[in-house]
């Protein structure tokens, strides 16, 4: 798919007055970056890098496009005829999918002549930002659940198609056990799964037939929805003649019932009870019905006796907090000579003044514990030397310092093209989802917590900040 | 775009069963409703029609499609060979785009066997769900401007890639003026703009030259960025200079300055009064910074002089309330001489107990003012007399009657598909467009207001009054 056109318009207007003022090719270096970690959370989790990989790989402007933009008029034919010839010939380099993020450190960095990397822009945040917000929402709710399975169903609620599919990729990156979306197992090896809605019930002239009905089908894949009628009176009860009729004399277990609705905690126990006085303790009990992780660490502290929760709408749509706010921001741009000249943006809003130049982020791991200690932002002609003790600062209260020695230096932006040619290969997602399970291990109990969680240190190097300082203090004369 | 794999698997190994079992054939009545209005508001607004239509046009499974659901397994081989062939070949009844609509009415009816309709649930749920949220949380935006133009500037925030390009037309739909995306105008022909971000001032080597480098780039189409440093003391003096040294001199008119950030009630009127003092009481002031309906609503009572409002993510995701919930629930069955089986799904719930039966939903209007005064929902074989009384009563508080004399009665769901065939001709978007917005001047200000509006009443008829409750008796003895 051909993503060229789904750009902010003034993408286009900027790159027609960069190209008519001489500065087209002039070296830029962009920093994608977010300020705030979605409901109050302690980090983020990066996801969506693949699909930017293969938007920037797809990139250019077919005959329909050009033609379109010069029937709209307003950019000069010279550019147009740019634009026919355009592909991306710049550096991206952008931390791996499934890595733990924090605000206001760059997780993607684009060095690209000004109207290449301007151009970028929007489908490069709509991606991140998409697949982020829901890898770090998913993530909240897997930790959720202690080790129970998730399982991913939103699509009907999803804010469009790609929605609904990347929603799945990145919830399985999170660490959920899969989606109920087929597309996102055939595109992308998310495991798909499904039983039945309520109106397989209601298409046979009773709840027992229509159980009967599906054990039958699939006996060896049996879960049944329980709550079309009443769930203790007649769900489970139904359930159980079913598995005792069917599912017996094949010799088969039954895999586990669906509550969607009514008290999951009082359902939960009483028919738990009911199957295991049956014979059936083995047979799971799957719940759903608009869950996210504060109703289900509510449900497991109340003793809801649930193996498996499905969870959709606020999952599929982060509804607590639907926005990840990453941005775009001009970090520096080359002079004819190549030296790299930083850009600051000041604000009056100090939280989004940003920071200059074309950085490096290294994550400082504790050498013993493998815990991770802090993230350090420093010049990308910078280097960490682990044989030292190093002196972290806070940037904003830079008499709050602190020393590490014993530690491991890795570095997280990892190169993804260079001169416009892709030189990262992703792995397999179940190995992303390996990663990020691994990587939230060495965060620290006091920063994944859900509320109020520690601020994770994300400092500057001393050279870094004294850029910083320089162009501020410049900015404000 | 091929959407059929797209879908909860639960709706393929329920299609199996259906198969199996003998009912493949068999028809079903599927309403599709919501139940709440987002954001607490007197109504929502139909959108996405259009790419259901296109969904259901280009349903079949593709080789790959069919390989890759053989290779997963536990679908029956004939199964798979019926969905090789598969196409859809039912009806389905639709309101037109833009039509305001309230909860608990169908907004769509799919007659087709079982199969079939069970297999468009998570698509068509999908689109008409996310249009619509996004296209009656537009609407709210632009009746908080008051008549002031709203442009839709989300694409970086938006869930996705569809969530951008269709959510830009969804807010089109319901009001806005247009949008940044710019696919959006390629595709749907929603007028796109856009102009400079920070960085085109960054790449200068001052603000006033990146102004000016603007005029003299787009003397017809200026509108400057005033906010990259400080908007009183350089953004708007900057931009004065840059209009008088560029475009007085060329003879054109400064079109606007734009705020994204700050006090923008402060900025706008101390802006308004720089450009008026300077001889540019044309030059419109636009602003953004995270905008919704009621930042605007205080906005304008607290006097801020803005023209014109630039919204993003708070849009493109309706933050408030990013859910819209529209389910897709079975209403009947045929037999196997036609006859229509009516079918109910009771629930602890009062709220999810289902209306059963083939339908029809009527608009009431008063003959003399237009005003929409009840939707009426009956079964499909009655019809309307307006030349009689027409006596409504509450379908949950029966002692609540209502009689209409004089008024006019449409009929809000029309033939979008027949066995299989395309019968409707959706009209462009603009036009849409201004349906949309006739049809909410026909509603009541006590239904349209943002906080606690009036219900508006939606009614069933008598005879389908009873089915209803003959089913729900049924359902309880």
């Amino acid at each position: 798919m051909n993503y060229t056109m789904l750009c902010d318009y003034y993408e286009l207007t900027m790159g027609n007055g960069y190209f008519l003022s001489g500065q087209a090719d002039r070296i830029t270096y962009f920093d994608l970056y977010f300020r705030e970690v979605p409901d109050g959370g302690g980090f983020a989790i990066a996801a969506g890098l693949e699909q930017a990989i293969s938007y920037i790989e797809n990139l250019c402007f077919d005959a329909e496009a050009i033609t379109f933009l010069r029937d709209k008029g307003g950019l000069a034919p010279e550019f147009l005829d740019y634009l026919a010839r355009f592909r991306f010939s710049g550096d991206v380099y952008a931390v791996p999918e499934g890595t733990p993020i924090f605000p206001n450190e760059p997780v993607m960095i684009v060095r690209a002549p000004a109207i290449e990397a301007q151009l970028v822009e929007t489908f490069l945040l709509l991606t991140l930002n998409h697949q982020s917000l829901i890898a770090t929402k998913g993530n909240r709710i897997v930790r959720a659940a202690q080790g129970r399975v998730v399982t991913e169903f939103g699509s009907r609620r999803a804010q469009g198609a790609d929605a609904a599919l990347n929603g799945a990729r990145a919830a399985y990156i999170a660490g959920c056990g899969g989606t109920a979306c087929t597309l996102a197992e055939m595109l992308y090896g998310v495991p798909a799964s499904g039983t039945m809605a309520h109106s397989w019930i209601q298409m046979f002239d009773s709840e027992y037939e229509a159980f009967a009905a599906y054990c039958r089908t699939y006996p060896q894949q049996t879960v049944l929805l329980a709550d079309t009628y009443n769930v203790l009176k007649s769900g489970v009860p139904n359930a159980i003649r079913a598995f005792r009729d069917v599912l017996d004399p094949l010799g088969h277990r039954p895999l586990g019932i669906r509550l969607d609705s009514g008290d999951i905690t009082y359902l939960s126990v009483a028919a738990r009870q009911m199957l295991d006085d049956a014979g059936y303790p083995d047979c799971k009990i799957v719940a759903s019905n608009a869950l996210d992780e504060y109703l289900i660490r509510d449900l497991i502290q109340q003793g809801a006796r649930v193996d498996l929760f499905g969870v959709g709408e606020r999952l599929i749509t982060a509804k607590s907090n639907p926005v990840f706010g990453g941005v775009y921001k001009l970090a520096a741009v080359e002079d004819a000579d190549g030296n790299i000249k930083p850009k600051i943006k000041v604000s009056e809003n100090v939280t989004k003044i940003t920071t200059p130049h074309f950085k490096k982020v290294f994550r400082l791991y504790d050498k013993e514990t493998g815990q991770a200690e802090a993230d350090y932002i420093c010049l990308h002609s910078e280097t960490v030397d682990e044989s030292r003790p190093l002196e972290l600062f806070d940037p904003d209260y830079v008499w709050k310092r602190k020393t590490l020695t014993n530690f491991t230096a890795r570095e997280l932006l990892t190169p993804v093209f260079r001169q416009g040619r892709r030189v990262h290969s992703s792995p397999p997602l179940s190995e992303i989802r390996d990663y990020c399970r691994r990587e939230i291990e060495t965060l620290w109990p006091s920063v994944t917590r859900f509320e109020n969680p520690h601020n994770y240190y994300v400092d500057l190097s001393p050279e870094l900040w004294a850029v910083k300082q320089e162009l501020l203090k410049a900015q404000s004369s």
